[in-house]
């Protein structure tokens, strides 16, 4: 297993496509967006066929794609994005004049992408990695997520059609087929620039420790999912009981409980705890069973599951029914506070629609739980605004624990614009300080370089005096256009 | 060694001090500058004898610190630097509304700084790294350096008169002494968020790992120096033979070489080599002795010397004199490029005035030279604008090895600005995507966070409708005042 040839390629795509202009970057993207659209046809059923999720997400999850991918093109084209800032020359500065120093985000090169197996299109193979990398400049060597063999195929087709409309380098993108030995060799490349990586928490870290571990460490960006804990309050619960159990369960259930985002932990007051789970237990009746992403996923479940079903501190509100092992069938159990904070294990994300009802007594135990909670993609707060007026000091706790902290509606759903934050401190990622949906995205594949005195006609043109981009600018600390 | 108390009070202090509005943390630092300013009697005397350094060096560097204080002081009462961005809710839209989301950037909370030997004042105590991460909203956990402990004690007491001043919580700051047990300890307790460092590539790395090995990771920003090298081309040392010999030298032994910027390798056509080293030669005669920091670092200096002193294949234009050990004496060996290209060796920074000129004999050396070279802080290019216009390749080359690419002057003494970049490819950093010097280092210590549908009154300001303090936004793409 030599990737050697890729990445020299790669590595000479990179050199000249870094310095085209942004306009025929994004170009090249709408160009992608076009050809996947005219292919819709073909990659649907093959995405519906290996990842048994219903044609109509699949026909959603695609236009979401093209959807992000017209995004980072507008991005791209409008061209801000690399932070422009320039210290104009100093020359009659006393004691010492300043020299001209112009500083913009330029791609790191060569970066290395990992498909997700629940997002078969719009986090994997042209999915929201590969794109922010490659409207930062970035060419990309895709692993493919094996569970989804035939749609990456096809979908790479599509990126090489696209490449080659806009007579670009194919070594801009690279399909690489294989297991884990493969994607350990990519993550250990010497011309590896950066890592990109949506899975578990094993998967994720076995990567972070590989780049730390190079001769020349790596960044890697491992979004590793999280149990996006809910705390709800009594009025909140006392007026919206039966809306919030349906929003909840609707949530949890959304396509198999297989996202990232799932709530799989809410906090409920005790007074309010038999009405809320009644209401709770009442909708489940109606969650009919389907097929997760594969067998391998749903065994790991029901494992998961027959593990907690072992601890006696959780009384089971509806246990999972593994008819068929493919099928995901929900579960749901509850535990006291005090018992839940007494061993981290259930904390530990079951990817799938498994819930955990944590009842608690008082706020003091809404702090203590807040203080002990692993860091989480997201946390909402249900609560009446007179109740949420007294919880400032919770809030500001959680503040700390998430990546994105909701007061309605709930986790699943990721928006995909200027303001998306999806990360948030360990272990939910390995990179708090980034996010792996929306347009800021592209800042995880790109390094600040500031260029001294450099002659104009040698300046990118971000940099150049008169701004022929027309883009915002930092100059002397001041952003103007 | 416990530092659970200290830690727990940062931490406390953390949650008091983090949502302070950006005009009262800038008040706080520009009252620490000024009582910096108000000791400088007594804070210049201790740092020339602990550092060595003369006492108009550390008057400078007493400027730069209170004016690098005032530069992020500016900073966070302006307030745009946290990126707001808001994607206001569309409720109307189909198939699904969209939610309001706001994003900005929040401080990471308690962080471990470690100060360096070469700045014992604007890189130390209340340096940059302090600073930066004050002005984001971070508690600093200090470990002094052992190399100025009376400097860094009194800086320390200026710091707490500040913060009584200003009424704040005085674990905002904690000045912990000790060696590489309480550094390691520091860098370990689970409430640290970052640690940023100034050192040596083994303390640096050092710290990296055991950052990466710890149950909940940790960035480590260390800036670890570089050989900053300079590329010269024939037509420019023929024209201003002279004057570039004496800039090169004059920045080799600034500060007995002691400078992460110090260009401790230079490249020279072979036609050209013999003029540049005569002229060099020159030089390097008035250059007299001056004592380093400290007998530790004229120790590895002089064995490192030593140790290079055993190739053969370096020729040694002036070579080191080690009269008394706390001297630091200039020395200068040159290489053919076929012999450095085949050793990464040569590539090795010596902390110190010791300068490697390598001579070269066509420009494909040189661009074998350019992919062959480690990543730097700097690398500074010396062409006529002719002879530029055809290594455009090598430029852009040049630019995946560097923070930040010079075409006049020298690298040393680097500016606090808003367009500095003072960072680099690994091996000069392990943080490539962050610099330690200008406005942007305040970035490094905080993360992004979205709040979604969170009520106005509950909203940092930043974030608020009517935009209360009047900052630069991002609203729905387009940025706005």
């Amino acid at each position: 297993m030599n990737f050697d040839s890729i990445f020299n390629s790669a590595q000479e795509a990179f050199l000249f496509y870094k310095n085209l202009p942004g306009t025929e970057k994004g170009a090249f993207l709408d160009t992608m967006a076009d050809v996947l659209e005219s292919h819709r046809s073909e990659i649907v059923p093959l995405a519906v066929k290996e990842s048994n999720l219903p044609e109509g997400r699949i026909n959603g999850e695609l236009g979401r794609t093209t959807g992000q991918i017209r995004l980072f093109a507008n991005l791209v084209k409008e061209g801000s994005w690399v932070e422009a800032t320039i210290d104009p020359a100093l020359p009659d500065r006393t004691p010492l004049p300043r020299a001209d120093i112009r500083r913009f985000l330029t791609p790191l090169g060569p970066v290395v992408v990992f498909g997700a197996s629940n997002f078969p299109l719009a986090f994997s193979t042209a999915g929201g990695d590969t794109i922010s990398a490659l409207a930062a400049g970035c060419p990309v060597i895709y692993k493919a997520h094996p569970a989804h063999p035939e749609t990456s195929r096809k979908v790479a087709d599509c990126i090489h059609q696209a490449i080659l409309k806009c007579g670009l380098p194919s070594a801009l993108f690279t399909h690489v087929e294989g297991g884990i030995a493969e994607g350990q060799a990519l993550v250990k490349h010497p011309l590896a620039k950066a890592v990109a990586f949506t899975g578990s928490h094993a998967g994720g870290m076995a990567l972070f420790h590989l780049a730390n571990q190079r001769e020349n460490p790596i960044p890697v960006y491992a979004e590793m999912g999280s149990v996006n804990p809910i705390f709800t309050f009594p009025h909140k619960l006392e007026k919206e009981n039966q809306a919030l159990a349906k929003a909840f369960i609707s949530s949890l259930t959304l396509g198999v409980g297989q996202f990232c985002t799932n709530p799989g932990l809410i906090f409920v007051p005790e007074a309010q705890a038999k009405a809320f789970e009644n209401a709770v237990a009442a909708e489940l009746k109606d969650i009919a069973v389907a097929p997760m992403l594969h067998p391998g996923i749903a065994q790991a479940y029901y494992d998961s599951i027959q593990f907690l079903e072992s601890r006696e501190e959780l009384r089971w509100v509806k246990v999972a029914d593994p008819k068929h092992l493919i099928n995901g069938s929900t579960a749901m159990a509850e535990i006291k506070a005090a018992d839940w904070l007494k061993d981290t294990l259930f904390q530990k994300e079951v990817f799938g629609a498994f819930a955990m009802m944590v009842v608690y007594q008082s706020e003091d135990e809404l702090l203590e739980i807040a203080q002990h909670l692993h860091g989480q993609l997201t946390i909402t707060v249900w609560a009446e605004a007179e109740e949420l007026q007294n919880q400032l000091f919770l809030v500001n706790l959680l503040e700390e624990k998430c990546g994105r902290l909701l007061f309605k509606g709930v986790p699943t759903g990721v928006e995909v614009g200027y303001a998306m934050q999806h990360g948030g401190p360990f272990p939910s990622t390995t990179a708090p300080n980034s996010t792996s949906v929306g347009a800021h995205a592209i800042k995880r594949f790109a390094r600040p370089i500031a260029f001294q005195d450099m002659p104009q006609e040698l300046l990118p043109d971000a940099l150049r005096d008169g701004n022929p981009l027309g883009i915002w600018r930092m100059v002397n600390g001041n952003l103007e256009k």
